[in-house]
C-alpha cells in the first residue's frame, strides 16, 4: 500500500533537487532513515546497516542501496523501479575488512557519478565517521560536499496528507496520554505502567493503527522528574510525587508528541502548581504568536515574557520542527524555537512546543503538537493543559 | 540502584586500560550508548544529542559529557563523582553554528588530554562525519586513532551479574514469544498483535520488569516472510499464511532475542515444512558446535554441513555477539558466526544465533540467545524449536 502518491515523490524529489542546484551538488547520498523514506517510500528497520538513497540531477529516479537481503523490503515499500534497488552481499555487514559505503562508491562508479559534486549528510546519525572516510578515500575525483539537512529543510513544510497522518497521530496520543493518566498511580510499578503505554501507542484507534514512536515513553517519577531522558524502573510508583509523562502518537512514522505531567497524591507542593501556572500561561501565550511570517525567536520570545515575569528562567529551547521520523528522535533538526532562530513560519510547518522545566530535584512539563495554519495555530491533540493531581 | 557494584565498573575500565595502551591510546573518546553504559551505568534516551565518556590513562574515573539537562541523569545512574559529569549548554543543540563536539574538545583542553593519542570510535551509530571533522579541529595537537569497538571487545566476555540480566531477559522473551503466538490469529489487526507484544516485553514478570529492547517487534506476514525487517501495518493476518517473529526479553538493557515462525491456516506448503525442519536440525549441529576453544567459523561450518545436504544455501551470518544495547541494534558488531571468524569462543561469550532464511516471495526463521559455558551452551529461553502451525 503505497502512503503516498508516486506524484508526491516526485514533488520532494525535485524540490531536493532544486536546493542540490542551488548548492553546488550534482549527486546526493543520503543517509537519515527519515529522508530516505520522503524521498522513496523505504520503510523498515533496516538502519542499524548502513543504508543510502542517491539522487543524482541526471537520473529521474533515486537509486536505494542497502543491505541484501533487505532489497525486498525495498521492493514492498518504494515506489522504485528494479533497476533502482540495489543490495550488498553480507559480507559488508560488520566487518572489520570491509564497509559497505565501499560497494555504494562501487555503484557510484558504475553509474559515472563518481567524478561529481557528491553531497553527503555529516551529521546524520547513522552516517559514522567511517562511513564518511571510506566514501572519500573510494571517490577521489568526487567534490565531496557537506549537505546536511538539506532534505530535512525540504521537509519542514508538510504535504496535506502529512498533516493528516500527523491529525490521526494526535488522535493517537490523546489514547496514549488517557492511558498513562489512568496507569499511573501509587504502588503500581513504572514499567507495568508504561507497559499499557506502549500497548496503547501501537494499537492506535479503530481506524487508524499505531507505529513505534521514534522516541520510548519518557514517565520519570520523584525526583526523577529533574531530569527529562530516564526511563523506567521496576519500582512501584510513591504518593506525593511527581510524574512527568513525554509520550507520542505515530502513524505510518508520523508523530504527534504530548507532555503533561500528574501529581499522585493530594498535597502538590506549591513551587509545583504555581510553575504549573505560569508555564500554561506561557504555553498559551507562545501558541498564540504563531501565524505565517513570524520568526521562530519571536515565539520564544512571547513564552519568556510570560515566564520572566514570574521570575523564571528556561535555558534550553521551547520546541523544535518535527513530523517523519525514526528513532533515536522525532525532531527533524532544522527549526527550532528560540533566541536566534529566524527561520520565519510558514503554513503546514509543524511543530513540538515543549515547555520543560527541569530543576534541581523537581520539574514540570507541558508541550502541544501543532501546524502552522493560515491564521494560527492547529494542534492535533485534546487534553486539557494543567497539572493532573490523582488522589 | 546500582546495577553493578563499582568495583565490576572499575575492572571494566582497566581492561579498557590495558587495551588502550596496547594500542597507543592515551585517552578514550566513547560514544557508542552502550559503551557508555558498560564503563560507568550511564543509562538515558539522550544519544539522540552527541554525548560521550572519556577515559584518560592518566585519571582515575572517566568523565561524562552531555547535554545539560541530562547531567542529572548521570547523576542518578552513574558511579561517577560529581567533578566527572559535564554538561553542555543547550545552545550546542541542533545549531548550523557550534557542534557539541567543539564543547568536547574544550573539556579535554582543560585537563591537558589535547595534546594525547586520543582514540575515537570510528563506526560508532552516534558518532558522525561532522563530530569526527569537529573533533579533528578543535584538537590540532592530538594524534587522532580509530578505537572503533575498543570497548565492545572488553564487552564480549559477560560478568556472572550480565549473565544473570540476561537469563533474566530470557525468561521474559518466553512470555512474549508465547505472547505472540497467542495474539496472530487471522483477522486480528497486525498492530493489535504487536501491542500486546509490546506490554508483555515491558511488563517483563513479577519479580523482573522488562526494558525497551533495541529493535522493535519484527513480525512480518505472507510475502513480507521474503526480507526481515519490514515493520507491521493495520492489516489483518490473513489465512494460510506464515508470520515470523523475531522479539526479545529486555533487563537492565540486557537482551535475550528469540525468533520463531508460525503458520496460520491447517495447510502449510512442503517447502515451507521441510526447511522448517532442516534448517531446526542445522541449529541444533550449530549449538551442539559451540563450546571452549571452537572458532566462530566453525560453529557456521556446522550449521551449513546440514543444510547444503538438503541443497539449501544461506549468503547472510548465522549469528552474532550480544547482549547490552541501544537501538537501533542489539548487537555488538564484534565477533559473528560466519566463514572467515576466527573468533575463538570462550565462556561467558553470549550469542543470537538466527536461522533466517528468506527466499522469494517466503521465509522461515528460528533461533535461540545463549551463552558459552565451560563445556558447551546454555540457552536463555526455552520455546519449542519448530514450525508453529495455527490451524
Amino acid at each position: 500500500m503505497a502512503l503516498f502518491e508516486t506524484g508526491e515523490y516526485l514533488r520532494r524529489i525535485a524540490s531536493t533537487k532544486q536546493r542540490m542546484e542551488a548548492q553546488g551538488i550534482e549527486v546526493l547520498i543520503v543517509s537519515d532513515p527519515a529522508n530516505m523514506n520522503y524521498l522513496t517510500g523505504y520503510d523498515g528497520w533496516s538502519f542499524y546497516v548502513p543504508q543510502v538513497v542517491v539522487v543524482s540531477l541526471d537520473a529521474g529516479e533515486p537509486v536505494w542501496i542497502g543491505r541484501g537481503m533487505d532489497a525486498n523490503g525495498a521492493r514492498h515499500t518504494t515506489f522504485l523501479s528494479e533497476e533502482s534497488i540495489v543490495g550488498y552481499p553480507d559480507r559488508y555487514v560488520h566487518s572489520p575488512a570491509q564497509h559497505p559505503m565501499d560497494f555504494v562508491a562501487d555503484v557510484l562508479r558504475g553509474r559515472g557519478w563518481d567524478t561529481k559534486a557528491v553531497g553527503v549528510e555529516m551529521d546524520a546519525y547513522y552516517f559514522s565517521a567511517r562511513a564518511f572516510a571510506a566514501l572519500r578515500k573510494n571517490l577521489p575525483k568526487a567534490t565531496i560536499k557537506d549537505a546536511n539537512l538539506l532534505v530535512s529543510w525540504v521537509r519542514i513544510v508538510k504535504a496535506p496528507q502529512e498533516i493528516e497522518y500527523m491529525r490521526q497521530a494526535g488522535k493517537i496520543v490523546e489514547r496514549v496520554m488517557n492511558t498513562a493518566l489512568d496507569a499511573v498511580a501509587p504502588g503500581v510499578r513504572e514499567c507495568d505502567a508504561v507497559a499499557e503505554v506502549y500497548r496503547t501507542q501501537i494499537r492506535g484507534t479503530e481506524a487508524c493503527g499505531g507505529d513505534y514512536p521514534a522516541i520510548v515513553p519518557m514517565m520519570p517519577a520523584g525526583e526523577k522528574t529533574s531530569t527529562p531522558h530516564l526511563t523506567w524502573t521496576d519500582e512501584p510508583y510513591g504518593t506525593e510525587i511527581a510524574v512527568n509523562l513525554e509520550l507520542a502518537g505515530c502513524r505510518h512514522r508520523y508523530h504527534s508528541p504530548l507532555a503533561r505531567t500528574v501529581y499522585l497524591g493530594s498535597r502538590p507542593p506549591r513551587k509545583l502548581t504555581e510553575t504549573a501556572e505560569i508555564v500554561v500561561e506561557g504555553l498559551h501565550a507562545a501558541l498564540d504568536a504563531v501565524r505565517p511570517g513570524v520568526r521562530c525567536e519571536e515565539v520564544e520570545l512571547a513564552w519568556r515574557r510570560v515566564i520572566s515575569r514570574a521570575g523564571l528562567e528556561k535555558e534550553s529551547r521551547i520546541g523544535y520542527s518535527m513530523g517523519l521520523n525514526y528513532p533515536p528522535d522525532w525532531g527533524e533538526h532544522t527549526a527550532s524555537l528560540r533566541p536566534g532562530d529566524t527561520t520565519v513560519l510558514e503554513p503546514n510547518m509543524t511543530f513540538h512546543m515543549i515547555l520543560g522545566m527541569w530543576m534541581e530535584d523537581w520539574g514540570f512539563e507541558c508541550s502541544e503538537s501543532f501546524r502552522v495554519t493560515e491564521t494560527g495555530h492547529e494542534t492535533f491533540a485534546d487534553v486539557p493543559r494543567k497539572l493532573f493531581v490523582k488522589s
